[in-house]
């Protein structure tokens, strides 16, 4: 198990790695994160999850700790003292350590911590027979666009989907529409053939794999829409899925109760993540 | 200043203080807190703070650390060790450590940490002259009620009053609702004498100070009505302030740039600070 992080400036094992219990990540959940994929020793999309870092951070008025420079630096240095070739990298920059009080400390230095972990062992289940979500009302705040660490809403929510046997839960906002799951976006390809997300607007987080499909579904000609989908429209799709940094594509074949199409995971769908572990491939090319 | 904090079973200097990189209040914001005030030495309404603790950590299935009597005896300890007479303790309670997922782990131990400070100097102009609020959207998930640790919304709340010059700022919802402060709850009292505050609902949290108040209106026999109040109903009312567990009652004379009544601390809101004053000094007599 990879055992050394990154903990303010020195690397650590993994388990002595702590924090004041004034940091404000710990006290306010003031601060942001990453997660990263690697993949045959190449961190997949560094230059998305770097923009969108910052984005977080600059949205938060948190001042950049380092220079991407540097970040490279510390995430390469992370590979290499835990030899992890496949798996993925966790970054977390909270506003520092300050007395507690509301208000933004003056003089505030963010506290950065990155770890390592391995790839859980891929199951093939999942691309083959495809996995079920639940839908459970979208009770969150209004900037699920900031990558913060104030994950509560989603952690109910992904504890829901396990108690109900299921993968993923999926978010449903006052309008009936479906925003995204506790942990991944949600995607739907119609009767027709259009394939449809929601946007990317203050109410979901504009994933770096949702990112990259989009290009993908662009490149290869399919219909495409960024808008709200229902879970009405949810329930009489043609095909489901869900991407996220970890998970890529997984196939949906059932919502609550309903099957989805025939029951079993879509061929767009399964094209798309072909197409996607293409994609990841061609960035290790050169290196 | 105060300096020895209970950190997981240990009193420890404060700023040596420290919890895992990956306890779930700091990844996930997985945890909840109270603020709890001291007064003379007596703790202020601890019975109503520890039920509050409690049910903030039943709503989230986080397992009770201990039974209400030991809480007692490291609050008091904390007490006695950082010799504090006046002044406020944090309790903060988390999902405890275990490797970053999602769904709550099978066998965490919940992480405990308890600091004293110093109540800040008492401000005699914030009686007389009162205070200005702005008003926000209110942006926040849909569980208030839980007095949880993901306060990233309440922190961006506060910094904007502060940046406008303001003591607070009220949230707004989308129906023009008044639900409450970043860090205390709103009242207004209407030129026929109601006072109105919004109902304990899952909008906002039953704030203990609230409840004293609550309390205090109906011994006196005023009118009362415990609803939701638009901010049109709050510019026009006679009187407005707030409360909070570290401010007691504070009277409001301005919202944005509107005058409330006649600019001045109202005489109701001043009784009633002096009635709050009373019922805290009560809870000393006999200790």
């Amino acid at each position: 198990m990879p055992r050394i992080a990154y903990v303010n400036g020195r690397y650590l094992p993994r388990d002595q790695g702590a924090v004041s219990i004034e940091d404000r990540g710990y006290q306010f959940a003031d601060g942001i994160y990453e997660v990263i994929w690697v993949r045959g020793g190449r961190i997949i999309d560094l230059e998305g999850h770097m923009e969108r870092l910052e984005r977080s951070l600059d949205e938060l008025s948190i001042k950049r700790p380092f220079a991407r420079s540097v970040f490279a630096v510390i995430l390469a240095q992370c590979l290499r003292r835990n030899r992890l070739a496949d798996g993925y990298l966790y970054i977390q920059v909270s506003r520092g350590v300050a007395p507690r009080n509301h208000v933004y400390p003056d003089h505030g230095r963010a506290s950065v911590v990155v770890t390592a972990s391995r790839a859980r062992p891929y199951d093939p289940k999942v691309m083959e027979k495809g996995v079920r979500v639940i839908t459970i009302p979208d009770i969150r705040w209004q900037r699920c666009d900031i990558k913060a660490i104030a994950l509560l809403p989603n952690v109910m929510g992904k504890q829901r989907a396990k108690e109900a046997g299921a993968f993923e839960a999926w978010q449903i906002n006052a309008l009936g529409e479906v925003t995204e799951g506790s942990v991944s976006n949600a995607w739907i390809i119609t009767h027709e053939g259009e394939i449809i997300t929601h946007p990317a607007n203050n109410s979901i987080l504009s994933g770096i794999t949702r990112r990259a499909v989009l290009a993908l579904v662009r490149e290869q000609g399919l219909k495409l829409a960024e808008r709200p989908f229902t879970l009405e429209e949810a329930l009489v799709a043609d095909e489901a899925f869900l991407t996220g940094t970890t998970n890529f594509i997984v196939p949906i074949v059932k919502i609550d109760k309903t099957p989805v199409g025939n029951g079993k995971p879509g061929p767009v769908t399964l094209d798309l993540h072909q197409a996607y572990l293409t994609y990841m491939d061609k960035q290790n090319e050169g290196c």
